[in-house]
């Protein structure tokens, strides 16, 4: 994660004031130098690390922090995760929003990196989807990348999805493709949802860069992808070529080998963001 | 949640642009009229959805929702939850951030009102704790009210918590209180985190309008409350008061009931918040 | 004042912006180091000087301050409050805000010290209200904190208060109380406004934590109080619990010693922030 | 006052958040219609009431205002002022912070129209100073115009005042004038604030648009002026020329009758904005 | 331009701020209803039309504006080209502001349709740069797009151009690549800026969608794109392929047709927006 | 340009952000320490390089920027303008934004400094117009400093300008002016738009500051200005007061000599900032 952004230091910000709101209670007439650490309640991916440092220095810059893993990294139980000091009105300021973010980011770093241990040799890569928590949209997809995923696009307008509704109101997929073409920035990646072969093939002729299966069984993929190759070549004019991307969503993560197995280049899952834990940490107060 | 708030307008404003960035690719050329409507995927409770309106409503003043459920209310799999109307480039755009909002506050009203409903007829509450993810706070929150729960504290500001390191600075749970009791506004509840009868005891003596047992077994708890309560009415002069507010926290929810049981006030948890999955529900737009 | 907050920078920044308008005309081409002090023109008890160097040092990290007083402490005429020194342009830019900021909350603070002095060893204690001047809350209840007051709730949402059109619209007393103890966060305080014993009376037993007696004449209180302290102990089973809070308002500062006779806890009074005068500081420049 | 301004409703909402913090506790299922009206608790010069409407309408919509008085208009205790109507939680909501600001700006007014009146008939006008409560630039210099004076420069950048220090650092006054002259805005006006008459000369040859006489004593200005108006003269060729302003500051409210006879053009004071009280104003709801 | 989005509302808003500073002086007291029009004082191609009418509104929801041009229609010198009624104090308000934006992005507009002129016929299309004035990259790409060119990347985050020091960095161009493939999210497309036949090679090879050929001359150009189309094939196995865009940048305006013969897919230019001049409106108030 | 103020920093951060987006996708991997240099590829009046200093210290404070000219300071093309050292990823995702704000004020500079040159050893000033960019009036008024010219007004509180418009709705120039003079802050200038001697006769009468003499070819003004200068003396009652501005606008830039020779003060354009071109600059970075 590059910190150095205007808008991530707004948004750290605007945690931090989230919390302290008119200001700590607790805080008041305890200012002395003291130092804390954090410890894993349980195993896994650990993310958030140097946000948490930027957060605590955001907060106050007499604080430092010394991170004892690298972002990505897998942790055990137990294990110490990172080391601050400084003031303690501060540290206790910072806990709570630093914590918060490290452990919901870990919590998707470690299901991301779960499933794509499942496709591991396989080829096929997991990304993720636009279902983000309002906010953290940016924060949830730098923990799939930790976790071992790629991100798919950002926004709405990073690259140009076209779903039954879009195809609908352009009247059909040629048309619909055309209109972003002609409008949209030339580097747009075009990716069609469809249902069927014959929309499959129409997306491609038309100029997709790729099409996405949505809920479409392994079984059925597996007959289908070889298909959709050969349809792209009579664009490209040569098997195998990998100008078209084809993705499977819809993926229940316990068939998710079987779909590696189906000849498709990604699976997309909102999973390990909609339907992961956090995982727990614990800041702990040096007492002398 | 009473949406006539500024700082929720900026919320809903930031949740829009990080979604749009630089404006949605899809929707160029096509703007027209339309409708759409939401349908619930799995049963739940229903909640964010006065919010969905009102984010439609910051996007385009044209759009018009129709509300199906009331806040808090249970819905089935495949029930209709809500209606929108107008153009249909705004009503794609505002599609993905609005239904994020719903399902994950959902998601977090529908873990809460399972929890609630283990406690139904002890007259122990459920409530939240400050694990929210960031810049969600007030809104998760508002999820877990919708379950049925009652939130703690809302931040570092509106009562003061005190943990062991807090104690420990001050030099003693009752030289802790004097400081608070003396700087803080006096509306401002103390609530002390104990792990022995006798901080219970220093802490009631002290004037704690609180006390937090956290990771104290059920079995403990029943022989340790009546005593707490004893100890209560020494300050209070009458057994039974409701004055001294007993909560436990750190509390597995297989084990929800026989906490129950020991004569605690509240039970406090982050599971809903923490640990709760994205309710799934479908945007439907009806094509003519 | 912990001046840790991101919410303060956005403040100390905006006040900036609001004299510096698009730029100080008169600082133009003289850009030297310099030096300055601030001296009280009248006696008083100083209040904002961590503020204005942190404003200082939010315009120009060249300029460092040193505080010649703690916050809450007495000066004299003529005495030295603090010495600044850096680029001149950027000591002349931020002088006035500075100033403006100190000079206002120390008249708060002065005016709050000597009622806060008619009370000494009353136990009587003196809090502030909510009219306070918009975008100056957290600062003027601050000042109040510096004069030896202690703060009332800092907004509307970190207690509740029940005046007499809430309870109308609840539909009496009783209901009002039920209905907030069912919603509200569970730390939350809730006080009663009331005009008759009867109303107390109702509010004691309905739950109560405060109860406001506005603009009720000291002798009147002098009777009234130990009936309610009395009606406070059919809730609390013994004479003298401290659990009932009876608060003052609507108090004449020339009867504010008839009133701590009376037995209440609490006076609220409005009058250090909106009838006090600002105290007058020069900043002088040290010309070589 | 112009609302029309995106400044302004910042302004608004940022004040409807400091009261509002994380949601008003008291107005929660509370949602009916209702009214209420403002009534003057003491006489003096309204101001603000525009400013009350626009800040209830920033917050519901829903809400209407009938201001009963012009803007700077004269009140009598007990008068009716304006009147509300719409939903009762957001009357509730925005009552406070609209209370504060038009109890705050009319005190000003009225405190304005008190010494303006001392000057009605003289042709010496009252002008204001940049002392003023940080955030309330703007508000507290439309106060001071509805009172009858009229305003200083608005910020450090919208005139040029050299004072002591800027004149020591540029190397005299005419240098100081050259440099500004060099620099600033063509349309700048520049001050100068002169000790002596030797200054006041060098100021006027030198191109000074206005002079500053502080604290001089009215006798000694009663000499002074003319030959300060002689001394323009040698600039502008015919006596009573206009074009020099004279103004005088550190002016004794009690005195003001005597400044007002020197000849002078402008009196300028803080006291106004420094030294007034708010002026007292109930909400008194409506209850059926 | 879709206007439904918070983050165009910010940037109008801004813009108000930045024109009226502390209030109109000029508007006071004029407080009418009246109405305008603008006029084009020279021939081009309209565009912001709709930004100034939203713009006039975020003002004032009392003004009407009726646009009689759509965006990028041609119009001639003398043309009326939109009409506003309303508050004049309003509209005068926001007359500077709306027509710097209308007159800047015409002037964007016009000039890129002249260029596109040059390219009429020929299929190769005329793109923008990240040469944009600072704030005003989305609207000047508008103002591209209106006059007929299309938009290349809107940012660093939404493709990714490999240059010179990002090659370096990487250890050579196939090393940078399969970096950006490993990271950067599926939909991203990787434009590499090469300078010999060479590197294109490498980068053909290598997997990028796009080669920027910059300051390459025509007739150098003519021989070099059938290499590299051929070189494209030995990935793509057949002539013609449309998958790797050829982009010439450093093109002079006046050599703009013999590029457009040399086979490339799209010129690349900064000049409609760094080089082009306002066209020039007027806005005539109604006098009655 | 002075950086002292938080205003500029917001704006600054903006642009960071709005080039960044949601991350600089190059950047990835590549963090090492790295430097460049900035070269002139033109010759022309050097501004912005102290903004684009800071601006790449706002994006990562680790950068050091040596700057190789001062502001204002003519370079020929090839020269080395400034140096930069750092974080490879900063220094690439700083580039463009700073670039794009020093090439677009230098082609500021630049222009304006051609005309100032027309003007060298007349007395008569070149001033700038409100014709600014959105977003870019407090830079773009910097920009044509650098290149010797003057401010007019900032904007539309700083000074009033009278047009036909504001004249027809208060009744004629002498009304307008009275209501002005009435309700504007002393310091402000009045300047009036006129058309003919009988205009300017009443409004130099009225009090005028200033009068524009908006596209009056210059062979009538060189016998118009006398005239104004002989009316402006009855009221300032000699001959070559300079209390009266007078300022031509709509001046061909090929006909400014002449308009020189005709006795206005100023010459008010709106071209350098309208119809400059940037300055092209080119950041090099070093390779080892």
């Amino acid at each position: 994660m590059n910190i150095r952004s205007p808008r991530l230091n707004r948004l750290l910000d605007s945690w931090l004031d989230e919390d302290l709101g008119r200001g700590d209670l607790t805080s008041i007439a305890l200012d002395q130098d003291g130092s804390a650490y954090w410890v894993a309640k349980q195993s896994g991916i650990f993310c958030g690390g140097t946000l948490a440092a930027h957060l605590f220095q955001r907060l106050d810059t007499a604080i430092q922090v010394n991170l004892l893993l690298k972002e990505g990294e897998y942790f055990q139980a137990g294990q110490r995760l990172l080391e601050v000091q400084g003031p303690t009105a501060s540290l206790a300021s910072g806990e709570r929003t630093a914590l918060n973010l490290a452990m919901h980011l870990s919590g998707i770093a470690t299901d991301t990196a779960a499933l794509v241990k499942e496709l591991e040799g396989t080829g096929v890569r997991l990304a993720d989807t636009r279902k983000t928590t309002p906010g953290m949209r940016i924060l949830e997809k730098y923990a799939f990348r930790c976790g071992g995923g790629i991100n798919h696009r950002l926004g709405l307008d990073d690259a140009a999805m076209l779903k039954e509704n879009h195809i609908a109101w352009a009247g059909g997929i040629t048309k619909a493709l055309q209109k972003i073409k002609a409008s949209a920035p030339w580097p747009t990646k075009i990716i069609v949802e469809v249902e069927t072969p014959e929309q499959a093939k129409e997306a491609i002729i038309a100029g997709a860069d790729g099409i996405l299966l949505d809920e479409i069984a392994p079984e059925v993929l597996l007959e289908l992808v070889p298909k959709l190759r050969s349809l792209a070549s009579i664009r490209d004019s040569h098997q195998g070529s990998n100008h078209i991307v084809l993705e499977a969503s819809g993926v229940d993560p316990m068939e998710i080998k079987a779909f590696a197995k189906t000849g498709i280049n990604l699976i997309s899952t909102s999973a390990p963001i909609t339907r992961s834990k956090w995982v727990d940490f614990s800041m702990r107060f040096v007492m002398r």
